[in-house]
């Protein structure tokens, strides 16, 4: 089964949250929006200025003319009083038109001496004003249920004038690594032994995707302690996440319980790394199984997992853009599976989409995955790549890019 | 002055951090690595199996073979006892490989009958064998300094069994909006006042960053109050950000508390939108003063406020990815200014990439935003743009995307 068909099968298997929550304002980014929101006023609001400078009527302004100043519009502080012919009002950005002016001419073109304003030129009709409704009319939608709420979309919510914002809950995951191997960082190794690290990378994902996470250490190849992790993890969370033991090992027990529990939806899929990752169903919440090696356990979790979290948490989510890049070293790859493999993307001087490969890439090196901003994807079909081939890239995401600002 | 230009100023005025501050490893994410990391150990430490199956000596195994099972190697439990001639090892993937021994047959092509396993064909030697350090050498630097760190950092410093991190200060930002028309989102208007959106979308965006926000609300247009302002922000803060009251009107302030307190290092660039965005230095912290108009303050706290807390961060970052596509819809662009017009870019079905325009692009349009996903940046001496015209865009990091995973 190719990837895209099993994030078919995931989203056909799992029923998005329907649950509203009301949260304020300041604590809603990263969010769903449960609901549509619609603009309860026009904006602007009112007709208001663009510029500094003076509020007119352009039928006196069609050529060289003298305006006596009669008062002040600030924003906040509207003009009071009346504004008759050969009278105009001294205006401040964002500031309330008064209704009997129509046009703004900017301070800059204005000479100003004592009480009078000299204008040297034509103003067009309704220069620099803000139309009230002129960006959009009261009722409008400005936003769509299934929106990941942004630093834009807070921008929206709060000109719109929402302050407590329905969303949709946030996902629970339950997270542990299985393998007597597994020793914490800062520790020492005995023969035999590494540091657990997909529990770390992965819980930094998922984080980043905006899950609360239970991390539950890591459990021992023993069937009763993965039965009791199992047990508690199914209990408190949506999701349940395990790294490693779902292979074909005597030690991988991940399934074993997974059948004693709940069900497997499907298990092993047609991707590279990836192969062993297993999808289903335990009493109360979801299961993914990751592939116990490093690279293999962030690749489907970016893959597999990102778009079950988006389905789960009703994120109506466009599809990764991908780009065409030229491959700058050779590629090996046999056919079966689609691959993933890590690469650096750059635009050379020529402004050309350039992709190397970041070197050896074997499932247990996370350097490979630290130094690549992108993935090369090859498709089950494909063979080796030479240099100068065009190839598939899909550039990571803040799921993945430590980068400031994440993603590109 | 242009935007690459005014970045050039921030990054040479602005002294990066230097000080070190070291984390635990579950904090590290999102922080900035102060010093480079070399790897303790060589990765993998230790010659293991890649697969699940049979270690054996490639030897003795050039065609049809039956080897002897006299034990097994499992994760973390190696094998002890020794392993002569015509035997081998039940292995587990990650085991230690047994030192007499040298290559892993899958289980799959092994037929096992009791104590003894038969092998069909002939081993290549090292087959299925991750050797000690053919990722890399103890010793190595594994990450760099000034890597912002996420998922596959943090990944790497467990493999190398990093359990505390130095990584460098937060930045403390402290934040106000300016505005007498201001109103907290929830309340009601009055004529003339609209809701505060720009200090709640550039929070977001701060905080997005990584940085540790004070949000000190709203300042009414009154000297006193916005020099009080101004005293405890940039007592509190590395860097101070304010929105509005940096343009010519009557009822702008900031330039002026600035020229008392500290100094303007450059006001006003040839940037559409946000021509009045002014930087300079407080006696304790640096300055930006972004345009009150909402779209100019995203703008330009993505494209000048993100580079300069990269920079005071100590982040190394690589330029943002621009691509070229090809224009749906036509763009007014008089000369002058460099624009950032909000687009959305897609690919179609030919693989080609297309953006068009949100539409109207006035700068109090925060619709504009939240609809976009891309730039599109038109350099200065450009002019008005055809449909079919190639066009460069920058696409949104997760700065300013909302959708899971941020950016792309
Ligand atoms: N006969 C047969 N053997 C097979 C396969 C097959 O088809 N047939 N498939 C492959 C593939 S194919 Mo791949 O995705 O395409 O690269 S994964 C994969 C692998 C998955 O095995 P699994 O049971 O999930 O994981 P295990 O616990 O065995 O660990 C796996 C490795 O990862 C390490 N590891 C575990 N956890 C952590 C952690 N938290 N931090 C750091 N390292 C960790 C652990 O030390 C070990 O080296 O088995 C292989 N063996
Ligand atoms: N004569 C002359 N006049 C000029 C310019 C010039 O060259 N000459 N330049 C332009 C440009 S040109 Mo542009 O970036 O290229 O689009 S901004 C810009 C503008 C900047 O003025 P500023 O003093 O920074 O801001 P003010 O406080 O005046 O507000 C500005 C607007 O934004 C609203 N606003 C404020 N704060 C918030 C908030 N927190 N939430 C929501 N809205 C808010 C506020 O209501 C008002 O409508 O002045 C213009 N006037």
């Amino acid at each position: 089964m190719l990837p895209h068909h099993a994030i078919e099968k995931i989203t056909s298997a799992v029923t998005p949250f329907t649950a509203v929550e009301r949260v304020p304002l300041e604590e809603a980014a990263g969010r769903v929006l449960a609901q549509d929101i619609e603009a309860a006023i026009d904006l602007p609001p009112f007709a208001n200025s663009a510029m500094d400078g003076y509020a007119v009527r352009a039928e006196e302004v069609t050529g060289p003319t003298r305006l006596r100043v009669v008062g002040k519009a600030f924003a906040g502080v509207p003009f009071e009083g009346g504004c008759g012919p050969g009278e105009c009002v001294r205006i401040m950005t964002g500031a309330f038109l008064p209704p009997e002016l129509d046009s703004v001419v900017m301070q800059e073109v204005v000479i100003r001496e004592g009480e009078m304003a000299s204008f040297a030129e034509a103003v067009r009709p309704r220069a620099f004003v803000r139309d009230r409704g002129s960006e959009l009319r009261a009722g409008t939608r400005v936003l769509e249920a299934g929106t990941r709420i942004g630093a834009a979309e807070i921008g929206v919510l709060a000109t719109v004038g929402v302050a407590e914002v329905p969303v949709r809950p946030k996902i629970t995951v339950a997270l542990f690594s299985t393998g007597d191997e597994l020793k914490a960082p800062g520790t020492a190794l005995a023969p035999g032994e590494i540091y657990d690290s997909n529990r770390h990378a992965l819980r930094t994902m998922l984080q980043t995707l905006h899950c609360d996470v239970i991390d539950l250490g890591v459990i021992p190849d023993d069937l009763a302690a993965v039965r009791a992790a199992f047990a508690e993890a199914d209990a408190r969370a949506d999701l349940v996440i395990t790294s490693g033991g779902v292979s074909v090992g005597e030690a991988d027990y991940i399934k074993t319980v997974l059948d004693e529990m709940g069900q497997v939806n499907f298990w092993k899929l047609a991707i590279k790394p990836g192969k062993p990752f297993a999808f289903g169903r335990l009493p109360n919440a979801w299961f993914c199984g990751l592939p116990g090696n490093p690279v293999s356990s962030m690749v489907t979790c970016y893959q597999l997992v990102q778009p079950l979290l988006a389905h789960l948490g009703g994120e109506r989510r466009a599809p990764a853009l991908t780009l065409e890049a030229t491959l700058q070293d050779p590629i090996k790859k046999g056919p079966g599976r689609q691959e993933y493999q890590r690469g650096i993307l750059s635009r050379n001087a020529a402004g050309v989409l350039e992709v190397t490969t970041t070197g050896a890439q074997g499932s247990d090196m996370t350097t490979s995955m630290s130094r690549a901003n992108c993935f090369i994807v090859l498709p089950r079909d494909s063979g080796d790549q030479p240099i100068g081939a065009q190839v598939t890239v899909e550039p990571f995401n803040a799921a993945l890019s430590g980068q400031l600002g994440g993603g590109l």
